[in-house]
């Protein structure tokens, strides 16, 4: 009997718990509140992070360890990885919490990224916005999820709001100023890496964010076969860099053709989760299949999936589960403004036929901005 | 917050928790043994199905009950059902059950079946004998499964083995003689029927037994499509008349191009496990979409599944693993002779694709003679 730890007790370590099942695992989750929801269908262990004792006691229960959260201390997987085999390892943690590193490594793997530069102080904040330009984003170094931490920068006359804003956290989490890319489209490879090398990558997939915060994904993305060599060439040359094990996310933006890396998720991610329904493995049973070094399942998909996030609340089921492709994902959390409380996949085998559905859940939950931007891809717009 | 109670802990009711899971499901399941492999990831309460304390705290704590195990007691389904929606319903429960009731049914329908008697004492035997003929079965009416329960008689001098072996139950559990049925091939329909009537059936399986225990299915069987119709119509009346809410399978011989119906399982089926990769919704989601009154899910398939019981201990898992649409299902089972620990299930677009992969995994684990006649009917043998 194998119990696989996971430090986070979110969604993600919940559809790795669900998904892990069939494989005879059983899992410990472990997370700072004790209505984490994951808690729902595997054990929970509540504790800090940070709290040897409880690191201990997890450590003690566990064979192997890996993450649903990716802001876990790194110290903290340093800690671990001593007692107990840590995938992904806390080294490629590491550089995936930290922007600048993460978008220094990016440099040195030639994989293009928007300008960037470092920010230590307000006067530092001025220089970079000399050699970055307008427009552009502040953002923290670490702890920055769901577009949290960010100050977007119009014109020169904002650089006081955005250091009134972030300036208090350069010398805590580090900031970073970025270049604003106006893309076209933003695309994610998820791939994932077994611990004999073995390399795989879903079909990319295309995301929209609102505010921040992931909308919808579509998968496969429409897009030129060179394209997705090139985005999955630089997902393998940061996994192999990183001695990456288990899945991960490259974000792209898009630009007149070419891509432009954004930022790399060290973990199941939310672009990936067409994959339940929508290819033959899913990310969480091979993130999981990589831990364990067992053999990874096959990435093909089975026609076009879309994803749509429900981000406060649940919206009614009916409509989605009315939908012959239409799967549903209540992740079983309280309500609360902001947070990825579910989301549903739309399955079909032909985009106009996704379109469709789309366009009905989208009328009957009055989301038709929600599920406009895929459907425009799926009718060619 | 919905809470789906299931009576009977097993890999039916572990499967249908986590499938359900994702309809933001939470579960109780009730078994009479504390390693009810269900208990991993769901609640579990111990207790006897006769226990009316502890029928009324799982009827407390749940909001509508279903079964893993069909043979709970027929009176402690009705009790539950003073208290709590319980689907199926006790009626559709208790004809099931009782392979005397079930034959019955099925003539009342117009459904063939083999020629059966009642036996209820020694000279009864006899009599069955004389007008069922031989070769037959002397089967117990209640209770039996996996192909427990039952005496082949190939010739009128086994008639005293049989009462030998079986004669004891004829005042408890009751016997029936069935003609025995060199059938080709065995069939079954797995079926849903929702709350509001609708119903739905997945393609026709075929099913291979050893010793009475399902070995293999294979989905979507090759049958004449008039042969599939009126398998699929034998399920509708049936469900019809029993008002049956949720997913149930019916098992039939196939003899000379006609069917003759075998047994009608009041419950998600091992013969339809295959529909968890193999088609659009699972049995397992289907079922409880059905209880809880929600839209049904699509019944389509994706090219072609069969799948492998696992029966005593789990083979080595890498050989389906490293098969393109190998996927695992380990139940958490303490080994143990004849008990079913787990199934495989190998999927691909094209047959001969599915029947190469069976090859190659019959031979790693030395299960030759398991896949033998999925792959002779996939190769079209
Ligand atoms: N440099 C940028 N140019 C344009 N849009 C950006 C840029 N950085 C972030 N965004 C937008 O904000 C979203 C979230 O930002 P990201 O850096 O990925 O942070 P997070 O860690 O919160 O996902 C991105 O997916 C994109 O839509
Ligand atoms: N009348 C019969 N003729 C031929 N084979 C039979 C007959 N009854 C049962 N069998 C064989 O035994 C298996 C198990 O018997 P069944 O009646 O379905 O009992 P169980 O409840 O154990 O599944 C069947 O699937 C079939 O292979
Ligand atoms: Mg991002
Ligand atoms: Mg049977």
């Amino acid at each position: 009997m194998t119990t696989v730890g996971i430090l986070g007790g979110g969604q993600l370590a919940r559809m790795m718990a669900l998904s892990g099942a069939p494989l005879g695992l059983r899992f410990l989750v472990m997370d700072t509140v004790a209505d984490a929801c994951a808690g729902q269908f595997a054990p929970l262990l509540v504790g800090d992070y940070r709290d040897e004792a409880a690191l201990a006691e997890f450590a003690g229960k566990v064979d192997v360890a890996t993450f649903d959260f990716e802001n876990v201390p790194a110290e903290s997987a340093e800690w671990l990885s001593a007692r107990v085999p840590v995938f992904p390892n806390p080294r490629a943690l590491a550089v995936a919490q930290d922007r600048l590193a993460e978008k220094t490594l990016f440099r040195e793997l030639d994989i293009p990224v928007p300008a960037f530069a470092a920010v230590a102080s307000r006067q530092e904040l001025d220089q970079a916005l000399a050699t970055v330009g307008v427009p552009c984003i502040l953002k923290t170094r670490r702890l920055g999820y769901d577009g949290k931490g960010q100050f977007r920068i119009r014109s020169l006359a904002d650089a006081d709001a955005a250091w009134q804003a972030l300036g208090a956290q350069a010398g805590t989490v580090g900031l970073i100023v970025e270049a604003f890319v106006p893309f076209e489209r933003e695309l994610s490879v998820v791939a994932v890496r077994g611990r004999d090398g073995e390399f795989r990558t879903w079909p990319l997939t295309e995301n929209w964010h609102v505010d921040g915060v992931l909308s919808a994904s579509l998968a496969p993305a429409r897009v030129d076969p060179a394209l997705a060599d090139t985005a999955t060439g630089y997902a393998r040359r940061l996994a192999e860099r990183l001695d990456y094990v288990g899945v991960f996310a490259l974000e792209l933006f898009c630009r007149d053709g070419a891509l432009l890396a954004n930022e790399l998720a060290p973990r199941v991610h939310n672009s990936g989760h067409w994959t339940i329904e929508g290819a033959e493995t899913s990310q969480f049973q091979n993130h999981l299949r990589a831990v364990l070094g067992l053999p990874l399942g096959a990435t093909d998909v089975r026609g076009r999936a879309c994803m749509l996030n429900w981000i406060g609340a649940m919206p009614e089921a009916g409509p989605v589960l009315a939908e012959p492709g239409g799967h549903w994902h209540d992740y079983g959390k309280e309500p609360r403004e902001g947070r990825k409380v579910g989301h549903a996949t739309l399955r079909a085998d032909a985009p106009s036929v996704l379109a469709d559905a789309l366009e009905r859940v989208g009328q009957a939950l009055g989301r038709q901005s929600q599920v406009a931007p895929p459907v425009a891809a799926l009718r060619g717009g």
